[in-house]
């Protein structure tokens, strides 16, 4: 089986200028790169995702689980603002699938076309069959650009808060099809002073007491300025529920998490710099924990809720 | 659950110099070695094991798990030849599990031990709780020594084939835990002439058809030659069966399989630079395929057999 796939995979992948050994050696060898200019520190990141808890392969083509699992990897690496550069990936396949290797190559065609986006190489991985569900797990590296990483622990009190996109019902869709932010990240990174950063994958209110945490600050949303997707307005429709739970709580946006000084902010949401938008939401500030601003100017205490894996 | 085992390995795991942002960001951060002297290329390599398929969790301390899927990808670096960096670990927890995270932590006090012994970062991670069975996933990063890495292609008709240790059997005990070869693998390709290598996981026969086709020639193995472990020996006496079976086809011995010219193999051992031992097993050949030498003489085609992922 792991032979049939590795036949097609070396076949199949493209060649990367960095990958000095792929598929069927041990392991893969990444050249280094050879001047300061061309790369920094490494940077790496795993996740893994399983059938049943992070998708439903009843349900999802299996192109869509591959898509998603190695974009949540570079959502990762766009977090750090870290430019990627290869991935390798372990499957575990059910032995019960009517065509495990069918289901591998699907998982591939998913992942192919968003590595050649971000030119990253697919650089090698695991295959095995058993008896449980299917799990993909990616593992991702990048390297900071010489403005080194974007941590979470950079924010400062007075610092306006920024996310890219719009936020909530990822459910109905995006959680499956997005684009992780690494170009943007890239571009923010260069361009603006930011302080610091992630992504929200577990849902605005508890990624951003995770970043103040991190900080050591707390923070004020003002609850006019939160950009509400399309899909949270519809989910709160259909349920009579709150939109902007949806904004705060909801899972998987991938989307950036942003701060800057207030000024700085300001320039990047007139400069327009990256399509998805981007919007302030806040300030950090002195202190700890969330603080929402309601739009008659009141400010509540705001209980972190979410994704907790 | 996931911040209970972060604050728990945060607190845990050793400070590593290279490890520049560990747990608790969005990725690991690993410094960039800054002359050529201190590293190479980047290797990586991942494996996934699953209850079930590669240990029985009933039936084994979670710690062996744990120490296991270290060593296996350890013991792919060793198969290069590079110098172990830095790993991740993905788990997948069973929710079923009556304390997930004490499993979680048994994975790591297994795998800490012998991140420390080579000198390794355990970088970052990702944990989720799911309803499958466990799984584990490393990713293991190292850097190719000034010789290059070690290749499964380089091998040439009239090469020597070596072997460490002794092989077969690993079912009774040492495939849960084997120390990898990594010591011995970057002591031998610095000291010694080595055309090709890897290591030996599903079985002597198997692995070294893969390093006949990706080197282009055949190999002849001379049957008195072999290594047997006791537990090789063991098994075939309870079964009736063959223990030179046992150590052609057994799986999970992580030994190293080199070939080297003739000279250099018998310089190899005769020096006697590794404590495990090596062994001459047989040659290299024009053609393809494997030949077994038998103790009177006669040559005759020799089917890999082993274990097929």
């Amino acid at each position: 089986m792991e032979r049939e796939l590795v036949d097609w995979l070396r076949a199949t992948l493209p060649r990367h200028p960095l990958l000095r050994v792929g598929l069927g050696d041990d392991a893969a060898v990444i050249a280094r790169e050879r001047s300061a200019a061309e790369g920094g520190d490494l940077v790496v990141t795993t996740d893994s995702l399983g059938d049943g808890s992070h998708f439903l392969l009843t349900e999802v083509e299996p192109r869509w689980v591959g898509h998603k699992c190695l974009a949540a990897n570079l959502s990762d690496l766009a977090a750090m603002a870290a430019r990627p550069t290869a991935v390798v990936v372990s499957l575990m396949l059910p032995r019960s699938h009517a065509d495990p290797v069918a289901l591998a190559r699907g998982l591939y065609a998913g992942m192919l076309p968003l590595a050649e986006r971000f030119d990253t190489a697919i650089a090698g991985g695991d295959t095995n069959c058993w008896d449980g569900p299917l799990t993909v797990s990616v593992t991702a590296l990048g390297r900071t650009t010489e403005r080194g990483p974007l941590l979470r622990s950079g924010a400062q009190p007075g610092d306006a808060i920024l996310v890219s996109g719009e936020l909530g019902g990822s459910i109905t869709g995006h959680h499956l099809d997005f684009i992780p932010r690494v170009a943007e990240a890239l571009l923010l990174h260069e361009r603006y002073d930011l302080h610091a950063g992630m992504d929200i994958t577990d849902g605005l209110s508890l990624d951003l007491s995770r970043l103040c945490i991190a900080s050591g600050c707390g923070a004020v949303l003002d609850e006019q300025a939160i950009p509400i997707s399309a899909a949270a307005e519809q989910l709160a429709a259909a349920s009579g529920g709150d939109a902007l739970s949806h904004a705060f709580s909801d899972g998987e946006d991938f989307e950036l998490l942003l701060t800057a000084p207030q000024e700085v902010a300001e320039a990047m949401v007139a400069d327009r710099p990256v399509e998805c938008g981007l919007t302030i939401v806040g300030q950090m500030a002195e202190g700890q924990g969330l603080t929402l601003r309601t739009a008659d100017g009141k400010q509540e205490a705001l209980e972190p809720t979410g994704y907790w894996h």
